[in-house]
């Protein structure tokens, strides 16, 4: 197959969703869409490669489940809902199982989020998924990273550390290892877009943590030209994770383990009140970590108020 | 550096561009821009990479202008103008050369263009240039692949080919070869975005040649449900592809060659009296080069009517 008939075979013939926004879909050299005039459009792109963000030899499956999972979560951290994307895939050879699982798939995140795949590009080359997604927001309603004030309380969504104990049991190679929740934290992440709709008043400012939970908070700091500190004893860990890591190795991965996809986020604490009503309603854990200061860096302090050495994200270079 | 300094250093921190759309710019989880609601969005992606479409010790400064040319171009085939950019870059390893080279070219692009880098990804891989392009419509006026109707004049901008010699001549390695023009209009493509603007109400089709010209007519009368046929003779070919590389290679080059980033499209016979004031007002070369039919493909006639092989455009797999 040439790339035209890859393009019509496994992509623009069977996957399609008709948003009110598609003007002219995939097929022409734009796509073109409607804006509704009372939104503003949230705009992101994000690369995963083999070898570095997935196994050389991941299922498509798991290799779409986290490419358009990374950015609808940049999404979810505006307060954005989804509203279309483009799809950039280099592949090294044809292969009809990576192309068949990874673009079924699709179809069926495309249907679940409502997210009409609107255009793409393919070529021949290190296997390689850049998306770049757009998503809808009520104008001046975006959630950005600058606005934390020193006061404010620090929440978490979910646990912390699970998509790093998923990735360890998917690398080891063993298929029983490790609890299947905690494995599809890593397999099939859910990015926390209704959290962050449901935040867009109460929240002052919010990022999702992809890089790790203390680098990706200090990224959150830094735009906010404020500090934190994180009470180790607070990080939301689950005891899958604990129960086969021990708890040592568990909140090293909470704090620098990648690509967990929840959001982390900061809140006035007179706002306290609807953050409580807010948990009660949510199925989601919401857990209060920590507390915004003025001083610069993340800090991360132990039961005894000790400070505990912190941990760097993931860098590429 | 890391990636953060990278990005820092050579991207968000020099390039600014500052669009009244542009509410929140690069380095938050997403962009956030305005749509004006008397106009449609016009998205589109495209992937180059090292060793494919471009050689592998390419200077920074070649890679920015095919990389950008190459989306501008298809912001120029729809009849839109320039809105904004987002750029996921791959680098097998850091190097100041290369990032020195590609940033400030890009620096002096997005202020040639006026158009805002508004987002961005990084990480270390197989060297790779991923750009999404988003362009203004005035809403109902974008110039799709799909309008030509049998008896359309087909046009085609400048001259076909010369990015084909000019790649030859780079690969070559003899900085002497070819002349200047031609050369350039491989390592300094200037996309169509002016023609593509005053077309909108005068085309029924338009496409940007970056697959080869056959090619891409092809996939014009594909989406349009017709046929080509184009008179050999009548096809734009510079004096100095001719001149270097005799006529039947111009012709084989102006044919099939990939990436010249001129428009071409298609006009009712009786707007023709427009076609002529336009090219009057133009300075573009603006040339006749045959009609579209009922019968499907793209029919390439020699001076004596008769049928010539078809040469394919390039195809990744």
């Amino acid at each position: 197959m040439n790339e035209f008939e890859i393009i019509q075979h496994y992509f623009t013939g069977p996957i399609r969703f008709d948003s009110p926004h598609l003007v002219t879909g995939p097929g022409d050299d734009c796509a073109v869409v409607r804006v509704p005039p009372e939104s503003e459009l949230c705009v992101s792109t994000d690369t995963l490669l083999a070898g570095v963000h997935f196994p050389d030899d991941a299922a498509g499956a798991l290799v779409a489940n986290r490419a358009l999972a990374a950015n609808l979560s940049d999404l979810a951290a505006m307060g954005a809902e989804p509203y279309g994307f483009t799809l950039a895939l280099t592949l090294a050879e044809y292969s009809d199982s990576f192309l068949s699982s990874f673009s079924e798939q699709l179809k069926w995140l495309v249907e679940e989020y409502k997210l009409p795949l609107i255009g793409g590009n393919m070529a021949r080359g290190q296997l390689s998924v850049t998306i770049n997604i757009m998503g809808l927001v009520p104008v001046g309603t975006a959630i950005l990273r600058s606005g934390a004030q020193p006061g404010d309380d620090i929440y978490v969504t979910g646990y912390l550390g699970d998509a790093a104990g998923g990735l360890a049991n998917v690398l080891s190679g063993d298929k029983n290892a490790g609890s299947k929740q905690m494995n599809q934290r890593y397999s099939q992440p859910v990015p926390r877009l209704l959290l962050g709709q449901q935040i867009r008043a109460i929240a002052t400012a919010a990022i999702d943590i992809s890089d790790g939970f203390t680098a990706d908070l200090g990224h959150l700091c830094k735009a906010s030209r404020v500090g934190a500190s994180v009470q180790l004893k607070s990080l939301p860990i689950s005891d899958s994770l604990i129960a086969q890591f021990g708890l040592e190795s568990a909140q090293r991965m909470a704090l620098q383990g990648g690509d967990d996809y929840e959001l982390c986020f900061t809140v006035a604490e007179n706002r306290a009140h609807d953050m409580a009503e807010l948990n009660a309603a949510s199925s989601l854990l919401l857990t209060k970590i920590g507390s915004i200061g003025r001083a610069p860096g993340v800090e991360i302090v132990d039961e005894y108020g000790k400070s505990v050495d912190v941990i760097k994200g993931y860098q590429h270079f």
